[in-house]
């Protein structure tokens, strides 16, 4: 990994703390004097956030796996043009929770068996990859107690239990060992502030 | 064109008189016994209706030309699994007002220059050609004159004005070339009456 990463996104299953991880790295590369965008997706810019509405509320069933990821790559490509990229070219860092990977894990492989369609949709309509991408590892029914825990969830990919959230685990753990380059697995089955900390490292020496 | 012929769509410029020929068309073969699902674009099923609202709502420059034409594939892609493709399977015609060679004049040509990555899409996702398509031709002012006399219309594409219309024109009378198997250019600036004898002429040699 190059110095000067500015893209960094949180990948790993409901649960895995990706949002409060998100936020704490955001916290400290502020303080350390960067300005730092903090987003999501799906979601992340007035358009993407009304696509993200449509895509999860009502039944589960009212997309087909093929329409969904045409959907969230809308959204990826408003969130790209509207707030990613502008705020990369400016210098600023981006912290995203979720970006593509997780479309390769839920579409390409356990909500559908969509892989090579998601990775041409990719290349053709988004082109961009993070810098580093930290990948928040954790045993799928730890993840799975956190994610139900949580009050007024909406995410509907936490409704599939723990057989999805164990094939969703390895197929984030695949893309780790496919992309190397931009790819670090992080061990969260441990106190947050561990946690934190080994991310702080990855991302400090990433932006050294 | 071989017989058998039964997903019709019409394509050309605002005004030109789509709708009224694809009604005109859908009663006439079910006054010859045929099923027939009228239907259009964007939209034709309850989640592509969605999406169109999403799409033709507000600012025209909320969405790039990409974003756009993702949302219109993913559109399509529904309105296709919900609508098109299941009266087919059961052996009904499939009347369509615009399909796929709309979003090639407009994503592709007009609005962005998006040609290439739209047949890419196109090839990806949708990968079904009508086996018939009528394209009205018309003069642009002609088809602007008549848009613009039509209430409520809320269609954003009509605002482009008579540059727009020709660059239109001229897309559609270039996809009938390309595409000479499937199109067929009917002169629409007659009496309705008139043309429509004539789209009827064409769709019972196809379905014979």
């Amino acid at each position: 990994m190059a110095g000067r990463a500015r893209f960094i996104t949180f990948e790993g299953i409901d649960g895995s703390g990706k949002s409060t991880q998100a936020r704490a790295l955001a916290e400290r590369l502020r303080a350390g004097g960067h300005e730092v965008v903090l987003t999501r997706e799906p979601g992340g810019s007035p358009g993407a956030e009304e696509i993200r509405r449509l895509v999860l509320e009502g039944d589960p069933d009212r997309w087909s796996a093929e329409t969904e990821l045409l959907l969230f790559t809308a959204a990826r490509r408003d969130h790209l043009e509207r707030t990613i990229g502008p705020a990369l070219d400016r210098g600023a860092v981006v912290i995203c929770d979720r970006f593509a990977d997780s479309t390769r894990v839920y579409q390409g492989i356990t909500r559908g068996d969509l892989r090579a369609t998601v990775d041409r949709l990719h290349d053709l309509m988004i082109g961009r990859e993070p810098d580093l991408t930290v990948i928040l590892d954790m045993a799928p029914a730890t993840g799975l107690a956190r994610a139900k825990g949580r009050n007024g969830s909406e995410e509907r990919f936490e409704d599939f239990g723990e057989a999805l959230q164990a094939r969703s685990r390895q197929g984030f753990l695949d893309l780790a060992a496919e992309f190397p380059g931009r790819c670090r697995v992080v061990d969260a089955d441990r106190a947050p502030d561990e946690v934190a900390r080994d991310i702080a490292r990855l991302a400090e020496a990433a932006l050294a």
